[in-house]
C-alpha cells in the first residue's frame, strides 16, 4: 500500500518485523550501532522462542554461533548462559571440524533473549501485529535499481510506524499451514496464527514467493520414558563456552539419551505411507533434506533397519523432551502406536504430536548479499523467510540484516564478510547467488576455506572489523585486544625460546610446538613465561603453528581467486549489450546482478568463458557510464578483495 | 453432538479442558484421588500462565489459596516457589482480616506448576485444540434429573477423548472479543485465538451463556521508568509463606513502587471517553466492579484528583511492569498520552497495550454445588467460565471441580465445604445459589464467620477433611499432625502453668494469655517447656485463647442458623405442588434447585414464609416419595451441620 496518514503515527529508524532468532539479533544489532529500532512481535511471551530443538550449534552451525558472537550479538550468551548441556562435536577431528553444540533450557533461553532485547539501548520491543508494509515509488532518477522504497509498516488498531528501513523476519508464520497426518490448520505454530497480510503485501510489491516446508518431532514426558535400557550421552567433562565473553561453563550438565526405531516401527510406517501428507500428495512443497522425517529416513534408506533417536530433555525444570529424529507428519495414532514399539519408549507419552508446516518464503536471490530487497529500497529480509533452517543461520542473517539496515539509514556502505572471513558470508552468498531449492542448512563442506574459517578464531576473523563498525563494547574490545596481545607475546615468547627436545639439537619453541607429539602443556614446563599467556590465545599459537601449512595454502588459494574476484560490477550493467554472451547467462546474470566478478562465477552455469566477456565489457563500462546507477552492495567493505 | 467413532480413541475417567489457574487445580486434585486424568490446552506453553496481574493472594483471596493449599492444591507451594516480594495485609487488624499476597516472578511460576503438572501420577498433559463436547441423552428411569450426560470431548485431528467426566475452565477464551478504542480483534489473550466451537457445543446442550468482560492495564519497559522519585513499597521484612509445607522464604525480595494519576491524566481520559469502548457502546457486557478501569475510575469517582498505581515488576529477569490501578480499553494514543502526564513515568515505553475482553460465561446457576451442571450429568465448570474473577477463585474451584468429579467417577457422594467451612464454601454457595451479575470477586464480607475462615488456620479447618478426601500425601499429613499434637500439648502446658503476674495473684497461663499485652514470648520466659512448641503451633494457640470469645460467639451462631439448615431438599422436589407457594418463590426455587433449606434460605427474595412451607411440604414429601430421584449434591459430605 501507499503511504496514508493513520492515527497512530511512531518514528523509527528501523522496523524489525519477527523476534525469533533472526529479528532478535537484527533488531540489536540496529539498535548496537546506534539505530533507533523497533522490534515488534506478535506476542512478548514468545520471544527468541525455541520453536523445534532445543539445541544450539553443531556442526558448521556452532561456528556460525562463534562468529555472531565475534560481531557481538546474543545467541552465543544465551546458550552459555541456559545450556544444560555442552559438547564439542568431532573434537577428535581436526580443528576446523571443531563444532560446538549445547542443549538447553528452552524457557530459560528465551527468558535470557528477551531480558536482553529489553535491556539494549536504542531499542523498543513491542507487542505488535504487522498487517501491511507501507511502501512509495522512487522518484525518477533516483541512484538505485529500487522502484520502490519502504517507508513503514501498518499495525493493528490504526497505527503505523514510520522508518527508512524494515526487516522482515517471519520465520514459518507466513501463509503457514500445518498437518498431522490428513488435519490441517491454518498456523505456523502450535496455538499460533499465521502472516497473512504480509504475503499479500510481497506478492503486491512483485516479488515471487514459494513454498516450502519443515517438521519437528513429538514431545514426550519424561516421567513416561523407562531411561534403564537406554545408552546414556552425557555431556563433556570440560564444556566449553560459545561466548568469547565466557571463560568456562560452570553449571551442571545434563544427559541426553539415545533410543533406536527398529523394522517393526518401519512397517508401521511402511503402512501408513498414504496417511503422510509428504506423500499423499497433501504437501508438495520441499523439506529439509539433512533434518528428514522418520517417513522420509524410512523411504530413503529402505535398507537401515533401525534410526537413532535422540532424547533431549527441554529444561532443567521441563519434562517435555524432545525426540530428535523423528519429525514426522504421520497421523496420531501411527505417531502413538510408533512409540508403543520402541524400547525404553513403549509406556511414553506424546505431549505434542509432531507436525510438518508449509509456509512461504522468499527466494533470497531477490536479495543484494547484505539482505536489502533488490526491488524495495530499505526492505530487509532475514532467517527463514530466506529459505534457511536452523536457529543459526537465521541468527547470522539477523544480524546482517540489522547492521546493513542502520548503515542503511546513516548512508554507509553495506558491510558483508566474504566466503573467506565467515560462514555467516558464505550462508548469505549462497543464498543471494544460487538460491536454494530447499530449506538451506550450513554444512562445512559449503566453504571452500574451511580450515580459516574455524570454531576457534572466529574473534580474530570478526571481532577487530566489529568494533570498526561499531558492533561490539568495550568490555569485547578490551577482551579480544588482550587476547591478541597475548597471541602475539606468546609467539614471541615461542620464537625466543630455546628447547633441548629429548634427542637432536636445541631448536626454538615455534618449530619444536610443530611436532605432533609437543603440546603447549610440554612446552610450558621449558619456558615459564607461557604460564602467563590466557587458555585461548595458547590455543591459538598453538594451530597457528600446528597447522601453518595448510593455512598458507588456503590463504594462498584465497589470494589466486581474489585476483578478479574484487571487480565490481555497477548495478545498472547491460548484460544484453554484450553480443556475443550466451542467452543463459545472460538470463542468469540478469536475475542475480552479481555484486562483481567473484560472485558471477559463483552462479551456477556460469562459465570463465562468460567471466572474460563480461570482465572486457566491464572495462568500457566503467569508461561509458561515469554517472551510473549505484549497485547497493558493489562498495560493500568486505574483505573480499584479501 | 451425539457420540461417534473417531479414528482416534483415549479413554480416562476425567477430562479437564484449559490449564489456567482453575484447569491445572482440577486436573491435579483428580489425579490426587486416583482418577486417571488428563489435562488438554491448546498450548503447552500457557500451562499456569498469569494473564493478569503478577500476584497471587490479597485480601480474602490470599485466604482462599491457603485453603487451596490445605487441601492439597499447588497454588500455595507455587508463589511459595517463585515469589518476589511478600506481604501480609492488613496486619495492623485483627486475625481474621490479615490477608497474605505476593508478587510472583510471572514465568517461574507457570514452569512451576507446569512441571509439577507434569510430574502428578495418573495424570496425562497433553496439547489439543478441543472442539466439541460429546454427550448421549440419559435413558429413562434413570435417577439423575440431567437428560444428557457427557462422554468425553472431540479434538482437533479426528481424535476423542472419552470419560465419564469432563470439566470446562476456559477462562476469557469462549467467544472471546478483545478491544483496544475502536480496535476490535478475536482472541481470549493477545496472540491467541478464541474457543468458538464449545460455545456451540454449549448452547446446543441448553446451557444459558451470557456475556462479560474485564480488562487489563499497559505493561511499561522497567528501563524507561524513572524511579528516582516514586515512592518504593518494600516486601515484608518477614515473608510469610503460602503453604502449611512450608517453614520460610529465604528469597531475596524486590520492591513495587507507587506512581499517581493526576488531574491532566483525568481530563485526557474525560476528552475521550467516546472513544472507549465500554462508554461509546462498543461493550455493553459488565466488567468486575472492584477491579475497575481506569475511565471507569475517573467517572465513578469525579471527586478524586488522583489515583494511585501500583508498578508490579513481572519478574527477576523481566523489564515488564504490570501497572496496576490502570486497565483500560481507550485507544492506543490516549494510553500513550497518559504515561506522558504521570511524574516518574513520563518517558516510559509501552510493551502491551492494555484491551479489554468480552468472552461468554456460563451463569453459575446452572450448577450444583459441587461444579456439576444440572443440565448434563458429568460436565463440571470452574473458573471464569462460571462468572468469576481472579486466579484464586479460579484456583479454588478447580480444585472442588477436580475433586467432584473424580468423586462421580468412583460414585462416591460430592465435597463441598459449607459456607462457616471456607471460602471456597462461601464462593461456590454464592455462586450456586445467586448468580453474579458482574464478575465475582471474593471479600471478606461475603462470609458470614471470618473469624473463623482465617488465614491462619485453614489447615485446621480443612487439611483433615482433605486427608479422608485422599488429597494429600503423607509429607503433609504428618506435618499437619506433627502440628495439631503441638497446639495440644500447647495449650495443655498453658493450662498447667502457674504464672505470678507483676501485680495480682497466681493466674493459669491460658487466664494470663488472655491479657491484651501479654504474648505467647512473654509467657515462654515463664514456662520454658512453651520453647517445644513450633512457631505455626504457638500462633494458633494464641489465636485461640485471646479470641475465645468472639470465636465461641460465631460458632453459637452457626449452631443456631443451621439448625434447619442440613434439611435436604430431593432433586424432584415439586415446589408448584405448594399451593401456597408465591409465583416467585416458585420461580425462583425450581431454578436454583437448592440441595437443603440452607441454600434455598440464602436465595435472594426467599423469605421465613417461603421456607417454612417448603419445611411442611418437605415432610410430606418424604413420606410420599420413597423411590424420588436423588439431588446428586444433597448427600454432601459437607459439615453444612456442624
Amino acid at each position: 500500500m501507499t503511504a496514508n496518514k493513520p492515527q497512530n503515527r511512531y518514528d523509527y529508524d528501523v522496523v524489525v518485523i519477527g523476534a525469533g532468532h533472526a529479528g532478535t539479533e537484527a533488531a540489536a544489532a540496529a539498535a548496537r550501532v546506534g539505530a533507533k529500532t523497533v522490534l515488534l512481535t506478535t506476542n512478548l511471551d514468545t520471544v527468541g522462542q525455541m520453536s523445534c530443538n532445543p539445541a544450539i550449534g553443531g556442526v558448521a552451525k556452532g561456528q556460525i554461533v562463534r562468529e555472531v558472537d565475534a560481531l557481538g550479538g546474543l545467541m552465543g550468551e544465551a546458550i552459555d548462559a541456559t545450556g544444560i548441556q555442552f559438547r564439542m562435536l568431532n573434537r577428535r577431528k581436526g580443528p576446523a571440524m571443531h563444532s560446538p553444540r549445547a542443549q538447553a533450557d528452552k524457557k530459560a533461553y528465551q527468558n535470557f533473549i528477551k531480558f536482553r532485547i529489553e535491556n539494549q539501548d536504542n531499542l523498543d520491543l513491542r507487542q505488535e501485529v504487522v498487517e501491511d508494509l507501507i511502501t512509495e515509488p522512487i522518484a525518477e532518477g533516483s541512484d538505485r535499481l529500487a522502484t520502490q522504497r519502504v517507508v513503514g509498516v501498518q499495525v493493528r488498531g490504526d497505527a503505523a510506524y514510520y522508518a527508512r528501513t524494515v526487516i522482515l523476519t517471519t520465520g514459518t508464520f507466513l501463509q503457514a499451514i500445518m498437518h498431522t497426518g490428513k488435519s490441517q490448520s491454518a498456523g505456523g505454530r502450535a496455538g499460533e496464527g499465521t502472516t497473512a497480510g504480509l504475503s499479500g503485501a510481497l506478492h503486491h510489491l512483485g516479488f515471487t514467493l514459494d513454498r516450502f516446508k519443515t517438521g519437528t518431532p513429538p514431545r514426550l514426558n519424561a516421567r513416561t520414558i523407562d531411561y534403564a535400557g537406554l545408552e546414556e550421552q552425557p555431556g563433556d567433562e570440560d564444556p566449553q563456552p560459545f561466548s568469547y565473553l565466557n571463560d568456562a561453563i560452570t553449571s551442571p550438565q545434563m544427559a541426553c539419551h539415545i533410543a533406536h526405531t527398529n523394522e517393526q516401527v518401519h512397517d508401521l510406517i511402511r503402512a501408513n505411507l498414504d496417511r503422510a501428507p509428504m506423500y499423499s500428495g497433501q504437501i508438495d512443497s520441499r523439506g529439509p533434506r539433512y533434518c528428514p522425517s522418520i517417513e522420509d529416513k524410512v523411504v530413503r534408506f529402505a535398507d537401515k533397519s533401525s534410526h537413532q533417536l535422540f532424547l533431549e530433555p527441554e529444561g532443567r525444570q521441563n519434562c517435555e523432551v524432545y525426540v530428535n529424529g523423528i519429525s514426522t507428519s504421520l497421523p496420531r495414532d501411527v505417531q502413538d502406536a510408533m512409540f508403543r514399539c520402541i524400547p525404553g519408549l513403549e509406556k511414553a507419552t506424546i505431549m505434542r504430536y509432531g507436525y510438518a508446516v508449509e509456509y512461504d518464503f522468499s527466494p533470497p536471490t531477490q536479495l543484494w548479499p547484505h539482505l536489502e530487497s533488490k526491488a524495495v529500497s530499505g526492505l530487509f529480509f532475514a532467517g527463514q523467510i530466506n529459505g534457511t533452517t536452523g536457529y543459526e543461520e537465521a541468527a547470522g542473517q539477523g544480524l546482517l540484516a540489522g547492521l546493513n539496515a542502520a548503515r542503511l539509514v546513516a548512508a554507509q556502505t553495506p558491510w558483508v564478510p566474504s566466503r573467506q572471513d565467515a560462514y555467516v558470508g558464505v550462508l548469505v552468498d549462497d543464498l543471494v547467488t544460487s538460491g536454494t531449492d530447499e530449506p538451506y542448512r550450513m554444512f562445512t563442506s559449503r566453504a571452500e576455506y574451511r580450515l580459516l574459517l574455524r570454531q576457534d578464531n572466529a574473534d580474530r576473523r570478526l571481532t577487530q572489523q566489529a568494533d570498526e563498525l561499531g558492533l561490539i563494547d568495550a568490555a569485547r574490545r578490551e577482551r579480544f585486544q588482550n587476547k591478541r596481545r597475548d597471541i602475539e607475546r606468546g609467539n614471541e615468547l615461542l620464537k625466543a625460546a630455546k628447547i633441548q627436545p629429548p634427542t637432536g639439537p636445541v631448536v626454538r619453541g615455534d618449530v619444536y610446538l610443530r611436532r605432533p607429539e609437543v603440546t603447549w602443556e610440554t612446552l610450558r614446563e621449558q619456558v615459564p613465561e607461557l604460564g602467563e599467556i590466557g587458555k585461548e590465545a595458547a590455543e591459538q599459537c598453538t594451530i597457528d603453528i600446528k597447522y601453518a601449512g595448510y593455512i598458507d595454502r588456503q590463504q594462498a588459494e584465497v589470494h589466486k581467486q581474489s585476483r578478479h574476484a574484487e571487480k565490481s560490477i555497477p548495478v545498472s550493467f547491460d548484460y544484453d549489450r554484450i553480443g556475443p554472451l550466451r542467452t543463459e547467462a545472460k538470463e542468469k546474470l540478469n536475475r542475480v546482478r552479481p555484486i562483481n566478478l567473484g560472485q558471477a562465477k559463483r552462479i551456477s552455469g556460469i562459465t570463465p568463458a562468460d567471466l572474460a566477456l563480461v570482465l572486457a565489457h566491464l572495462e568500457n563500462h566503467s569508461l561509458s557510464q561515469t554517472n551510473s546507477k549505484t549497485n547497493p552492495s558493489s562498495a560493500i567493505t568486505s574483505s573480499d578483495a584479501t
